[in-house]
C-alpha cells in the first residue's frame, strides 16, 4: 500500500477528546488540510461532545463497525486496547491509520516513523503506520542526524516528562493539586499514581523483571527500530516532573569514534525539525516554556563528555503533544499525501 | 588540630536567616546538642531578625571581627564570598569552622568530609572543614558503598535539583510564579534566572569553557575528593525543577567488573545513611516527598543496565537543606564531639 489521495480527505480521528486529538485538529487547521469530510470519534463514555471545527460545530460519535466506511484516513489516538480493536477494522476499509498508542509500534510488519528520521519505512505500510513514543520521536530527532555523521555505540539518557504524556486529566490534576499544596492542603492523587504537584517520581508504566518501566524500554526498543540499529546500545531513566506539556532529556551518546562538539553542533544546526538553543554567554539552553505549543526539538549544552573521549553529552526539549504526537502523527499522513500514492 | 571539647559548646551560626541556617537551628534543638552560647550571625542585611530558640528569643547579629571571640565552633552557611573573609578570621579566634560554602572545598588543606564515607579526613583539618555541595553529598553516600566492594570507573549522573538550592528566596517565588501561573499571568522571575513554576532549566551556575556549568564540575571534583579518587570518571548534567527541597538524581554507575544487582541492594540496604525504597509490585521508589525533612538518601529501582554488563543504574532522592547541607555539617562536627579532642 502506499500514500493518500491528493484530493481533499476523508478523515477519522479517534480519541478525539484527548489531549492528542484535540491537538491533531488544530494542526488540520493550522495546517491547512483539505479535508472533506471529518468524523470525530471516541469511546462511548466521550461521545456527545461538541468540538469547534472552524465555523461549525462536530459532535463527537462513539466509535462502532461501520464508522470507518469510506474513509481515506484514521487518526487514532485513544490507547492501546482501543487501537487494538478498531485499527484492523479501519484497515478493512479501506482507511490508512496512523496510530498513536503502542499496539502496533514493535509489530515487524508494521512501519514506526519519525518522517525526518526514516520517512521512507512510512510507505511499507500493509495499513497501518505506529507513531512513536513522545520520548523516543525526540530522542531520534537529535540522534539521527549525529548517527548519520559518525555511527552511535551507547546512548544513556534521563528524561524529564510532563503531565500531559498521561493525558489532559493528568494535566488538570497536576493544576489542581499544586493549588491545594499551595492552600496548604494535603493532595492526593487520582489520575496519577502519586501526587505530581512539586513532587516527581519515576516513570509508573509497568515494570519489567529487569527492573526497568515499559517507558524506558519503548525508548531503546523503538529507537532500534526507527534508526534501523537493531544493535544500539541505549539504557533509559524515565521520570515523570511537574511540568505540564514538554518533555526534556539529558542524553549521554557514546559514539564509534570522537565527534567533536562544534561538528555535532554543525549538524543538530541543519538537521530537520531541530533548533539549537545555546547561548553560553547568557547560560541559556532549552526548556520547556520554550518549546510549549512550538513543533521543533530545541537542543543545547552540546559538550565533550569529560568522563569519556567518544561521547558527547546534550539536552533537549520538546512539546510533547505536538512533535511527541499528535504534530508527527500529522507529518506522517502529509508524507504520503505528497507521495500521491507512489514510493517517494 | 583536633575534635571539639567534650563540655556544652559555644557555637556561632553566620547565615543564621538563611534556609541552611534555620535547619541546623532545628537540628540542634532535635539533637539536643549541650550549648553553653549560641551566636546568630548574619550580612548586616540580616542583623536584627528575632529568631526562637526553645523558650529564648535570640537577636541576629550583624557579623564583625569580635564576633568568634570565645566561640568553639563556626558554622557558616552565608555564601563564598562571606565564608572567605570571615572564616579564616574565626580560625584565628580558635574556633573550628564547618564551611558551607564551596569557598574552601578544593583548597588541598581543607578536608571536604561526608561522615559516612570518608570520617577519618576531618581529623586532618587546620580549622576549616569543608561541607560538600548538595547533589554530591547525596552521591557520595550512594556511591562509596558499591565502591568499597567493586572499584567504580565511570559515573554519568543526571540530576533533579529542587528550588532550596538556590535558598530560601528561591523556594518562595517558586511558590509565587506558580500562584502567578495558576492564575492565568505570566510568571517573571528574580531570583532564579528564570521561572521554575511547571518549567525546569539547566543549572545556572557559571558555566567553564569546556561547556559544563559549575555545578556538575562541582560534581566531578568534590566526589573525586571526597572517595579519594582523583582518577574517577564521572559527567553530570544538573537541572533544576519545581520541586521545594529534596534533589534526585538518575545515577548510571560502570564499575570495574560486574556487580550484580542484588549484590548492590544489600550494600546499600546496609550502608550508613541510606534507606532502600524499592517496591517492584507496587512500582514504588524514591520520591522528593518521601525525604523531604527527612535524614537518610533514599536510593531505589536499582538495575543491571541493559547498555553496559559492567554498569548499575539507580535512582535516588536526598532533602537536599538537609543531609544535602546542614545534617552532614552538624554530623562533621558531632564527629568531632565524639573524638574529644583525639584522633578518630
Amino acid at each position: 500500500m502506499g500514500g493518500l489521495p491528493s484530493r481533499p480527505l476523508r478523515i477519522g480521528i479517534l480519541g478525539a477528546t484527548g489531549a492528542v486529538g484535540e491537538e491533531i485538529l488544530n494542526l488540520l487547521r493550522e495546517r491547512q488540510w483539505p479535508v472533506e469530510d471529518l468524523r470525530l470519534l471516541a469511546s462511548p463514555r466521550s461521545a456527545g461532545q461538541q468540538v469547534v471545527w472552524g465555523e461549525e460545530c462536530l459532535t463527537v460519535k462513539a466509535v462502532e463497525p461501520d464508522s470507518f466506511q469510506g474513509l481515506d484516513l484514521l487518526l487514532a489516538s485513544a490507547g492501546g486496547s482501543v487501537s487494538k480493536e478498531w485499527a484492523p477494522q479501519a484497515v478493512a476499509s479501506g482507511a490508512v491509520v496512523i496510530d498513536n498508542s503502542s499496539a502496533f509500534r514493535m509489530d515487524p510488519s508494521v512501519p514506526l516513523v519519525v518522517p525526518e528520521v526514516n520517512p521512507g519505512a512510512a510507505f511499507s505500510h500493509r495499513g497501518i503506520i505506529a507513531n512513536p513514543n513522545c520520548t523516543t520521536i525526540l530522542l531520534c530527532l537529535v540522534l539521527a542526524p549525529l548517527e548519520a555523521r559518525r555511527r552511535i555505540r551507547r546512548v544513556v539518557v534521563s528524561t524529564y516528562q510532563s503531565a500531559s504524556g498521561a493525558g489532559a486529566r493528568a494535566m488538570e490534576e497536576l493544576r489542581q493539586l499544586t493549588r491545594t499544596m499551595l492552600e496548604g492542603g494535603v493532595p492526593e492523587s487520582e489520575v496519577l499514581p502519586f501526587p505530581l504537584a512539586f513532587n516527581l517520581f519515576l516513570h509508573n508504566s509497568p515494570l519489567q523483571a529487569n527492573g526497568y518501566c515499559e517507558e524506558e524500554l519503548k525508548m531503546l526498543n523503538e529507537t532500534r527500530k526507527i534508526m534501523g540499529r537493531p544493535d544500539l546500545q541505549l539504557s533509559a531513566t524515565c521520570v515523570r516532573v511537574p511540568v505540564l506539556r514538554a518533555h526534556s532529556e539529558a542524553v549521554n551518546i557514546e559514539f564509534e569514534a570522537p565527534l567533536s562538539v562544534d561538528e555535532a553542533r554543525g549538524l543538530l544546526g541543519e538537521a530537520p525539525g531541530v533548533v539549537l538553543i545555546e547561548d553560553h554567554a547568557a547560560n541559556r539552553f532549552p526548556m520547556p516554556m520554550d518549546v510549549t505549543g512550538q513543533d521543533p526539538v530545541a537542543v543545547g549544552r552540546i559538550r565533550q563528555d569529560l568522563s569519556h573521549p567518544q561521547a558527547l553529552e546534550l539536552w533537549l526539549c520538546g512539546d510533547q503533544i505536538r512533535k511527541g504526537a499528535a504534530l508527527n502523527a500529522i507529518q506522517i499522513a502529509e508524507l504520503l499525501m505528497r507521495a500521491d500514492g507512489g514510493e517517494p
